[in-house]
């Protein structure tokens, strides 16, 4: 059974689809009897069905013309699919500890057959709002964004191989102007999407909006999203992209990805675990007052960057002589301007994945499609007190983020607005 | 007469080639009895033919798989001409009075046939050198440029439609690859094909090699130029690629043309304007003194900044309400925030065009393919003087860019400079 167009699959048509194709049924060892399938709507946009038999498993996911959780007033292409695949296998190939393996795509259907993440796997997101300490988490992104970000830029590549997979992401523009709608205009202005904790929220939101100095702030960081081709970006890194045991990291759904800024990235991990931390008083019970819990979200920031940073440089350090053509070794020919470029480098990095991880949290808060680590606090006054912290942190470090110097003043500025 | 493969044509074979391309021969009234065929050899690059018939003018521009003026061993993919094809036709679309026509485009003969710019039209290099002023110079460029690079960017166009011309010029990679080279690298770094006016500006050029400030500025400046998708930029526009006459301003060979920083275009021009101020002293003679002179070339350094600025401003103020992403008018709401932001914007892109025009400068002086302006002073040590200065003021600017805030502060540092 081939198909020639596109057709959303359901529970039962997903088994003759999967009987047809050797590359999966292959996955389940042949042996398609009494397979176990369940279709896991923890997204905003696709279908995702885990199928499970006695021999093996797998996990279709497949992309429809619109965003699920919106319906079809909101329409988003589902050619996504395609570069969500070639962001997994790209990813993949460069960082396989953290990546699923993508078996098999098929672009008509917009469908993608990958590794099912079996448990205890689950969506780092609801680790951190249960509490759950995850050891190895800020080594294992740390790495993942360190590879899939070093070595897609210009670091490590030619301009002409740059040229050529800059191009075929411009392909995923619809997604680009997607991101960039919701992240950096929504917030801004009034717009039917918004949404906040209404009414103690409303004087908040309206502050956004009336900000000019934001405004001016944003719009900069909207051109550097835009336009600058830095790297192949998974361009939606926040923590539910993330799926996590004690020993394992998996960076999951890149239908986002394209070339853009490096601190889009980073950013959007650091912005996650901070709007965490900042959920956490909401979380809080008699049990568990969540404060040790709190102190290892503001270590795993503090060691996410740190580690990121010296990862990173080990890359550069290690393929400086190698095909790259942004710094060539004739030019930057000594250990000390090798280090003086590097410092200037990451600290232009460092204030993107301020100023982009600030935008990223605004826009959980005020914006359209909010985070579950606050929307799970059912108290709606204690629920506000945390996202208003949260949403004055954000202004601050949109504004101030060429301030900053190093990771720990960023915790710093966590722990003062969080004692106020 | 089709042909299928690629073939550099002579003045011989060029007539039977018009002779079967009908859009071709029309041009010359379909009489092609007494053509007068002259190859013109000014470029670095190409072979342009100048065909002059008793009804009709045209130019032919073929590419060939190499760089002209240093031989085969230095290859550049002669595809170059589809790109120049298309950044003719979409800026001649923008600035049809200062863009000369296509008439024909052969992908497969890297061929353009396109509008003669009959005389007195001259390179304005050649101008700048014999002391001639232009009136309408200013006002023409500013024009040119203000709509090529407002109409291709971001604040004119959506995302969707941005993307999609972003990733047609990233097949002009080579070209990209060749700039960044000659332009960001070369002069940096101990290279054949550097040259200088030796013994007296080898301190000068090793100077340069191992300035390490300047290497760090110049590698951000590489960086924009490799990754920023701002605008669709000539990519070369230095007062080679300018022919005038009085009344008439025509803007020629983008084949380095690629969506770009803005900045590299803007500074190209400036950056060459200054080249030509300080080669004045090396064209002094007993009759002209070029005093008056180099106060026009001044004059309209600042205008050709005020201009552009004028009428881009202009340019986004009228369609600050259509399709353009950049800036949503339902944010940017009010008179007072749209000054702020363009203000910002601006003065971004005025350093942007300090800085790539200072290192346009750096490499006209010490890197591979120096100017004509200074090139024409025979008296080495008197040509030496010259162009000690322009590498001395380039440096500046190009380190303390971000210091200036006005093109006048600019023109009295080239003042200063001058007068030590």
């Amino acid at each position: 059974m081939a198909f020639s167009e596109f057709r959303p699959l359901d529970e039962k048509s997903l088994i003759d689809y999967i009987k047809a194709v050797p590359s999966l049924s292959s996955k389940l060892g042949n042996n398609l009897d009494g397979l176990k399938i369940k279709e896991v709507g923890d997204g905003n946009l696709n279908f995702v069905y885990i199928v499970v038999g006695p021999a093996g498993s797998l996990v279709i996911k497949q992309a429809i013309p619109y965003i699920r959780c919106i319906g079809e007033s909101w329409p988003l292409t589902k050619e996504r699919a395609y570069f969500e695949a070639l962001a997994l296998r790209e990813h993949g190939r460069l960082s396989p500890e953290h990546v699923p393996q993508v078996y098999y795509f098929d672009r008509t259907m917009s469908l993608i057959g990958m590794r099912y993440l079996e448990p205890p796997h689950i969506i780092l997101r609801k680790g951190l709002i249960a509490g759950i300490e995850y050891p190895l988490l800020a080594e294992h992104i740390s790495e993942y964004m360190a590879r899939t970000l070093y070595f897609t830029s210009l670091l490590y590549r030619s301009t002409t191989e740059h040229k050529c997979a800059v191009a075929e992401f411009c392909g995923n523009a619809e997604l680009c102007r997607h991101t960039a709608q919701v992240v950096f205009s929504d917030p801004y202005k009034v717009s039917q999407y918004n949404h906040w904790t209404s009414p103690y929220l409303d004087r908040d939101a309206e502050a956004v909006r009336e900000d000019n100095v934001l405004k001016i702030e944003v719009a900069e960081l909207k051109s550097k999203f835009g336009e600058r081709a830095q790297a192949l970006i998974h361009g939606d890194l926040h923590t539910s992209s993330v799926m996590v045991t004690f020993e394992s990291t998996q960076v999951i759904d890149p239908e986002f990805a394209f070339y853009g800024p490096m601190g889009f990235d980073v950013g959007a991990f650091l912005g996650n675990l901070i709007l965490a931390f900042f959920a956490q008083d909401g979380h809080a019970d008699q049990v568990n007052d969540r404060k040790t819990y709190k102190e290892w979200i503001l270590r795993t920031i503090e060691e996410t960057w740190n580690l990121f940073h010296k990862k990173f440089i080990a890359l550069w350090d290690e393929h400086k002589d190698g095909s790259g053509e942004a710094y060539l070794p004739s030019i930057y020919n000594n250990p000390e301007l090798q280090g003086l470029v590097q410092k200037k480098f990451m600290e232009d990095l460092f204030h993107d994945t301020l100023g982009f991880g600030a935008a990223k949290m605004i826009r959980r808060i005020v914006g359209v499609v909010n985070v579950e680590d606050f929307d799970s606090i059912t108290d709606a006054s204690k629920r506000a007190d945390c996202e208003r912290r949260a949403l004055e942190l954000a202004k601050f470090l949109l504004k101030e983020r060429r301030k900053f110097q190093s990771i720990t003043e960023v915790v710093s500025a966590i722990q003062n607005l969080h004692a106020i």
